[in-house]
């Protein structure tokens, strides 16, 4: 039947579509903060906001050499649809690198993606129903929340200590989560590195969390984009090398070589690599082969471990630069991480303050970071926010936090004079959707 | 609670976490006509299966030097993470592109996606859900049955004629479906160069289709990765020219540049693209930088039209090749569709003849195809078959085309000493997941 004229016969002004879409979709609203990052991404801003990796310190004229290598040997390949479980000597070679965790796998049990974002929403998509519940580390990665919001999971947070997420929180929760009669269906966790925690497992710590969950019964996901990025040169062993069966272990070439060719891979059990191959094919048929076979003649060709330590000096040189910055401007009652490798500070502001409630002001000071409640599904994190250094040079990072020094300095004392800075002031949300690319 | 020792801990021995998959992955299941399909790329088979572009048709120089070209000049984009919805540079391009086709949209209409692939997996995903229906022709994109599958929506088939999607099946369809009290989410349609049929819908069909879906207020998705490749040189309008609301448009580079790099796009009302861009986001975070400006540099420097032209010739002559065999080598009561452009021929056996039961025989026989029932949700199709001349030379499709033909012959042979070719005899089902890259 034709709508009533005069109206758009698709529905409301607003959106005319708005009533079609699916449930998922009611909930995916673009965060707020996306418009201040519009403002941050300005020159004159110093944005410790976005984990953007350092490619200047990637040699353009290697990349571009050895695209032409490839072209030259595997054109035909590289241009063609492929395997939707990706490249074969590709897979072997991530075999390779994963050693150096390591972890053992057959070129089979890896399934190539695109990015390791998308080998969270295809896991997510695989085990989750709406209305599951995971576990995940309080503070998480913002992009892996997002998938799970999307598919409708609940997210129970567990708490963090020093050395990662803490064991007697996950048995406490585990334990809460049974009495309601509810098993997770998997617990993900960023052992090394932490993003947005700057922290590591120790051995022990790893070894603990594996035997929780093992006893459990329950799944774990293993995230590692930054596991080659430690500032001392050692790589810690992943859980995944303690177990092939309860583990799926997700790494990444974004750190190691360069995020814009998207190329990522799971590592996981035989029944769940087929699911996974599965909803890849259905997802994008097959992950790009120009990007994959690029990869693969760089790994082959070029001294890729050495780029790696390039690598690490200059986000060690960023991470040392942030630190010494942080000692010099920060007032006192502010605490923060000391990461050992990968992008991240975790910085808590003193007692009463609010992160998200800060930003537009951290902005107008022309430095932007990420408000910690963009790390948590239920609105935690207000006390916190998270300062990125993979991208800035080290000057620019010091005068970003001075200037954060200075906002922190102004907020605390504006909050002595009236006593609080709570409702009153125009605040925005982090909450909703994934905030986007240009703060992973 | 630990499980009884000698048992995993995750459940059965053949895949310990068969418990815990989410409800949408219990239908996820290997099509059995993989397996043939292994033995069909074996290079003594001639493969009429897969729709793979002939990219040795491109000048593996040109794409080195763009690449080359694309590294000096924008290196540190393409290496960067980026928009979700993808590079505003690129997505000017894609408008005056599909300007060819009649559509003017605003860049910020376009959404670039890992092939037009992912463009249904995202559209799918934002408008369905689990129960949902959407209408499809009957036979359809059999990548695209596998996401109507994957997000668990039911989907009805509408008959086609020689001028594609019937509008008296879709009235009529659409009456049933208003009489069970349902709305489809969608009408998804290939109107040119059809995917598997070989048909295209004129423009008064087109019209026809578009005021019926607009008075029933159902949206229509424009499939159209083969839409520049006419042989004739003429480019049909698309459906989208004539309403910029009620249509998403998908398009794609597989066809007139390579499918290797994945890009593809949608054009969609404004709604619509901001949740496609944040479900793009959750799905991969951002399409590969690295693939976008290789393309969009492609299409700035290079004569990509007349790259196009060469295309249109390499598969015209391919077309006019299966043509001609079939004439030559089908038996009696043989029909096929004459496409005008496109990869595919739509074959009808003999009365009583199943391609799907027939396919062993055939890879025996060292040719391969698609049979029918691939391209239908239901099971139907078993009558037909899919062929597609877009890989081998003319003389390997001749040849090909000569040893179907004497599969077909033996087959009726059988038929008509013993009857019927029915039940007794082993088969194969084409059902379950998407079938892979391979049968694209």
């Amino acid at each position: 039947m034709a709508p009533p004229s005069g109206e758009s016969p698709l529905g409301n002004r607003l959106d005319p579509h708005l009533a079609r879409y699916a449930k998922r979709t009611h909930g995916m609203t673009a965060s707020e903060i996306r418009s201040l990052f519009a403002v941050a991404s300005r020159p004159e801003v110093v944005s410790l906001a976005g984990g953007m990796p350092n490619i200047a310190a990637l040699s353009m004229e290697t990349v571009s050499s050895t695209v032409a290598n490839m072209l030259a040997t595997r054109g035909q390949v590289a241009l063609q649809y492929g395997s939707g479980n990706g490249d074969q000597r590709l897979r072997e070679q991530i075999c390779e690198m994963v050693g150096l965790q390591g972890i053992a796998p057959h070129p089979d049990d890896v399934i190539v993606t695109v990015g390791s974002q998308m080998a969270l929403d295809l896991i997510t998509r695989i085990f989750c129903d709406p209305g599951d519940v995971i576990i995940a580390e309080a503070p998480s990665y913002v992009g892996a929340l997002g998938v799970f919001r999307a598919y409708q999971v609940d997210v129970e947070h567990v708490a963090m200590d020093e050395h990662g997420l803490n064991p007697e929180a996950l048995r406490e929760t585990l334990k809460t989560l049974a009495a309601q009669g509810k098993t997770p269906k998997f617990v993900y966790t960023i052992p090394t590195f932490h993003n947005p925690a700057g922290l590591s497992q120790p051995q022990d710590r790893r070894m603990e969390i594996l035997q929780i969950c093992q006893s459990a019964g329950v799944l774990i996901i293993e995230d590692d984009p930054y596991g080659l990025l430690g500032f001392d040169g050692h790589i810690p062993q992943a859980i995944r090398s303690h177990d092939s069966d309860g583990v799926i272990y997700l790494g990444s070439f974004s750190k190691t070589f360069a995020a814009g060719i998207r190329v990522g891979w799971a590592v996981a059990p035989h029944g769940v690599r087929e699911k996974l191959t599965l909803a890849a094919e259905s997802a994008v048929l097959c992950p790009p082969a120009f990007s994959q076979l690029t990869i693969s003649t760089y790994l082959d060709t070029q001294p890729w471990m050495d780029q790696i330590k390039i690598f690490r000096e200059v986000y060690r040189e960023r991470r040392d630069a942030t630190l010494e910055a942080l000692t010099q401007y920060m007032p006192e009652g502010t605490t923060w991480t000391h990461p050992t490798g990968g992008f991240y500070v975790w910085v808590t502001l003193p007692e009463g303050m609010d992160g998200t409630a800060m930003l537009p002001r951290a902005v107008t000071a022309r430095v932007a970071y990420v408000p910690g409640t963009a790390f948590y599904i239920n609105g935690d994190g207000r006390q916190s926010i998270r300062l990125s250094y993979s991208f800035p040079e080290p000057d620019r990072i010091r005068e970003g936090v001075r200037r954060l020094g200075g906002v922190i300095n102004e907020e605390l004392k504006l909050m002595h004079t009236f006593g609080t800075l709570g409702a009153a002031r125009p605040s925005v949300s982090s909450q909703g959707s994934t905030p986007g690319p240009d703060v992973v």
